[in-house]
């Protein structure tokens, strides 16, 4: 492993954790290891696929003079659909190497510097159509793209060594940075992914100006600068983009939620930098009001379809819940900054939940169909599609799900975190040294977790192994001998002592089926009741029920059993329901699976017959 | 001891603890004896003045036919004065037995019990002046003056052991039964204060009619029954009365204050009986509302004086802020009973902090002024008054004050809970057997705290001491060996053992001037801060500081010292403020003894200079 690899650790001072390099985990993963799969030989084919039918990559020819023709699509943020594909190949290309593939990208690449013009700006829609509305509303998502592009080329680099497209990244940052900030012009992005991409490329490259100007966008909002095309939209102001509050005095999160996500991971990332308190404490608040007062229990976000985002607090509908794909990604990305950030566990709670609930649902097993939102209930008519007019949930999961192995562990000073459950090897950085990690488990089928170290000489260092907030029940053993006195910090299992090659840790996590409530607040869900084991929160689905879901009620002395299939949508562990009084059993089905078989109703919440 | 003492165990069943009787806990304290001095020599005799001066007894007599003249007063609610002041002698007389003033009480009883109509209707006002209106008003405070009577006769009977003014009570609330009720007619009571009073007089006489009927009052709420004058006033909806909204549903607490504060107590007395799971859950949801959201620093409730209640979540004005004295009473009587329910001390935490601070601040050192509301801010023009048009809150510091006493103590199965350190000496039940509690401290001045245990053969149980949630450090030592595993439950210290005659616990609370700052939340506090040491907030008064205190600053790195002067204020603890940059010293004395020297400004949150 090289220096370079670690590089990270430096920059970000003042956060407790750090994460680990995606090239550092090899996921060796059952329930994971074929998606990762699937993601690469259909999902990212598809991406490239529908960027070059829908004119995506043609835009970038055209405005590079290369190509005739108008603008193609009728979105101001095209563009990022092919960044966002470049994004995902290129940590694919990290795990799986593809000459192919990487050649042409390269092609792609090459397009998107020509299509760069001289002072820096790149947006191919304003280049074509609009040249003389640059920078005229904010809602135009001008930097939006460009946030993007910092990102997939700091992917790039990292994936192949290629500078090219973070030449293009840094000659745009540069271009923002002569055009905004103090004493120049005032600019508040409508959609906040840029603080994101320039804290990226600062990461990456080490200019400060750009982490700076990330801080200076933030400080923008809130304070009557924000002028647009959305703040006149018909009941949208400009709570719709965060800019109804200075950030640093957030109390609601409300607004569009895959910009307050994105929001708020920048906040994240500029306070890892700074520890500016008053941003600390912004995100606590905003975490509580995201996680305690307006979120699903599948980890989705965003109750309206109206503003693609936040209602008030508890209003909380099955039916017609957003959920936006997006946005649940959105909070995995949130809640991984807030986790390092503060190495507790409650954050890694969250990002677990909506991984495997409202994330994993966004895509068909298929990995070619998407869902742009994900109802909790439906009657039976929403359906995954291959693609949008507006089209960045599909490019989304595209990104994300190669990364899954990052998200797996984060190492600090003191030692090492276990922040999911994923077979893998890994090699982390521990006081100085390299420890490797190796993972077995049958997750999140199964609760128990085998983990063995692999180092060259006896280290002493923490493993901390988060105890899920799921789970009421657990024990483990180190090396075969019980640890009878579980210490238990911020939600993690701490077993401090100096470790030997080989020495295994055996995590056990009851798992059994539970009945979960919601907050009484939550009008939609007074009376009734939904099944969650370990982190799979469960539906029910017409097609398993002869007389459908529709008034299915579940029983409080219903005996509710857990049974695995394998054969089932590439293997599940359904919950059956035997009730005495009732004629129709209960079979539930991991959310995220649903909509994969024949079409028909589903619910998550089912009413409650309290016996 | 007699069996009778703690009789009340056998009705009570399903709270976790109870409370100690009045009579088993001898007070011998330097902060409070005295107070309950000043209450017994001038507190009770102007409350007893006033109500003769006013016409409140002359009223009862009008009504009895044995004195001619009209009702005096203008409300409804004026023979509350009479039943608060007797219940106040009630617990008095158990403390320090007085023949005169109980033949002087047994003499206005009497014209209580003449005045009484035949089938058990007592309300003066409606008989004298309105006979035709009786219950035709939900708003006009009739059985709000039938839970006072209520309370007054148990309290009596409890201290002398007489039974008229009970057999008042009894056949007022069996005329309450034959006219409402289940097939009978509907009522949503304005004031909630009879639930309280029902209960009361169930757990006295062991009549299960009045819990169930005081369980049908609540069961009345929120469901469109409640018609009447508040309902009508301009501004006030059902709101104000706690009727938009049945108790089970209850999310936040809002409307007036006090009629809260006892809706709410009478909740958790019927919870106690039935463990009805959705009032333990609606009580949880409503506590949090109030302390989380609607609380001042000072324990007090009520931020607007308009509705004489709550306002919206975290709009807590400093200058107008209301904090009535009997809803810091109610918060008293309310959160005793949640710590009953419960044993966990958080409730008791905030016991304490109205009890310090709240409660005590309505009453002058003198006894005999009283401040109806209680802001945390003064230009100097507030002042306490010896009596009001509708004077509650006089009556209601006369009620509470003698009942210091029972919140000192609770017991369970398993042991003794100490919930406030108060000098004193008492006896509780243990397992079946009696054991006596000697404590000693100088609190709130001092955080040591020497408690020791008068037992006739070595027993084994749980000693419970509270660990206040302002406490950040604290030791305990037992027979002068120091715990070194301190296990705290709930909130409290939990000490289990066998305890022999004479055993000794000493509790030392670290008690350093702490800097408070307000939740973000709360607009009125932002960039300020207060003081607090121990369990008592503080405040600045003009008198203390010769610029006065509008233009002072505390600085972050400002020294405080506590300094205890026995001449000033009855003996108080000031904090000083010593800083280089600042020509003005700080004093601050607690906020409780404000208003008890000349005239001037006041403020407890007091602007922050951070450097």
């Amino acid at each position: 492993m090289s220096e370079e690899t670690f590089r990270i650790v430096e920059i970000v001072k003042f956060q407790e954790l750090q994460a680990v390099p995606l090239k550092n985990v090899r996921l060796e993963d059952t329930f994971w290891s074929w998606r990762l799969q699937v993601h690469k030989d259909v999902t990212l084919e598809a991406c490239l696929h529908h960027c070059e039918e829908k004119g995506r990559i043609r835009n970038f020819a055209k405005a590079a003079g290369q190509s005739d023709g108008e603008f193609e699509g009728i979105y101001t943020f095209n563009d990022t659909d092919v960044y966002k594909t470049l994004e995902g190949v290129a940590y694919s290309l990290m795990l799986y190497p593809n000459e192919q593939l990487e050649q042409k990208c390269d092609e792609i690449i090459d397009l998107i510097a020509a299509a760069q013009q001289t002072d820096g700006y790149l947006c191919t829609f304003f280049t074509l159509k609009e040249p003389d509305k640059k920078w005229t509303d904010m809602n135009s998502h001008e930097m939006y793209c460009g946030g993007h592009l910092m990102e997939a080329a700091v992917a790039y680099r990292q994936a192949t060594g290629k500078n090219k497209l973070l030449d293009v990244a840094r000659k745009l940052a540069d271009h923002y940075d002569d055009t905004f900030g103090p004493g120049k012009r005032h600019w508040v992005e409508g959609h906040e992914e840029i603080g994101i991409g320039l804290v990226s490329l600062y990461r990456e490259t080490g200019e400060e100006r750009y982490w700076k100007l990330a801080q200076w966008l933030l400080e923008e909002r809130g304070k009557g600068h924000g002028v647009g095309r959305v703040w006149k939209m018909e009941g949208l102001g400009p709570e719709y983009s965060q800019d109804h509050v200075p950030v640093r005095e957030t109390v609601d999160v409300r607004g569009h939620a895959v910009r307050a996500m994105y929001l708020y991971s920048a906040v994240a990332d500029i306070a890892a930098i700074t520890r500016d308190r008053e941003y600390l404490a912004a995100l606590h608040r905003a975490w509580d009001s995201v996680v305690f007062r307006n979120m699903y229990i599948t980890g989705g976000i965003g109750s309206s379809g109206h503003n693609e985002g936040f209602k008030e607090d508890y209003d909380l509908p099955n039916e017609t819940a957003y959920c936006e794909t997006c946005a649940s990604i959105g909070m995995v990305y949130w809640n991984h900054r807030l986790n390092l950030l503060h190495a507790d566990a409650k954050y890694a709670d969250i990002l677990e939940r909506s991984l495997y609930n409202g994330v994993l649902a966004g895509v068909s097993l298929s990995g070619k169909e998407f869902f742009y939102d994900n109802p909790l209930a439906s009657d039976g008519s929403h359906h995954r599609l291959g693609w949008f007019e507006c089209s960045c949930c599909p490019t989304q999961v595209s990104r994300f799900i190669p990364t899954l192995g990052k998200y797996i562990y984060a190492f600090g000073e003191r030692g090492i975190w276990v922040n999911l459950y994923v077979a893998s090897t890994s090699v982390l950085m521990v006081g100085g040294y390299e420890v490797g990690i190796v993972q077995k488990e049958n997750y999140p089928w199964e609760g128990t977790v085998a983990l063995s170290i692999e180092t060259s000489a006896p280290r002493q260092f923490e493993f901390n192994l988060r105890l899920p907030g799921w789970c009421k029940q657990a024990t483990v053993s180190v090396n075969g001998h019980r640890v009878e006195e579980i210490t238990v910090n911020n939600g993690y299992i701490c077993l401090d002592r100096t470790w030997a090659n080989g020495d295994t840790v055996v995590l056990d996590l009851a798992m059994p089926v539970e009945r979960v409530h919601a907050p009484f607040e939550v009008k939609a869900n007074r009376g009734k009741v939904a099944l969650q084991r370990g982190p799979i929160v469960y539906c029910v689905e017409d097609v398993d029920h002869v007389q459908g879901v529709e008034n299915l009620r579940l029983s409080s002395n219903t005996e509710l059993v857990s049974e695995h299939i394998s054969s089932l949508l590439h293997g599940v562990t359904v919950i059956r329901g035997y009730s005495e009084s009732s004629a129709q059993a209960l079979t539930a089905i991991p959310y995220y699976a649903w909509d994969n078989r024949s079409p028909g109703k589903m619910a998550v919440w089912l009413q409650e017959n309290r016996t």
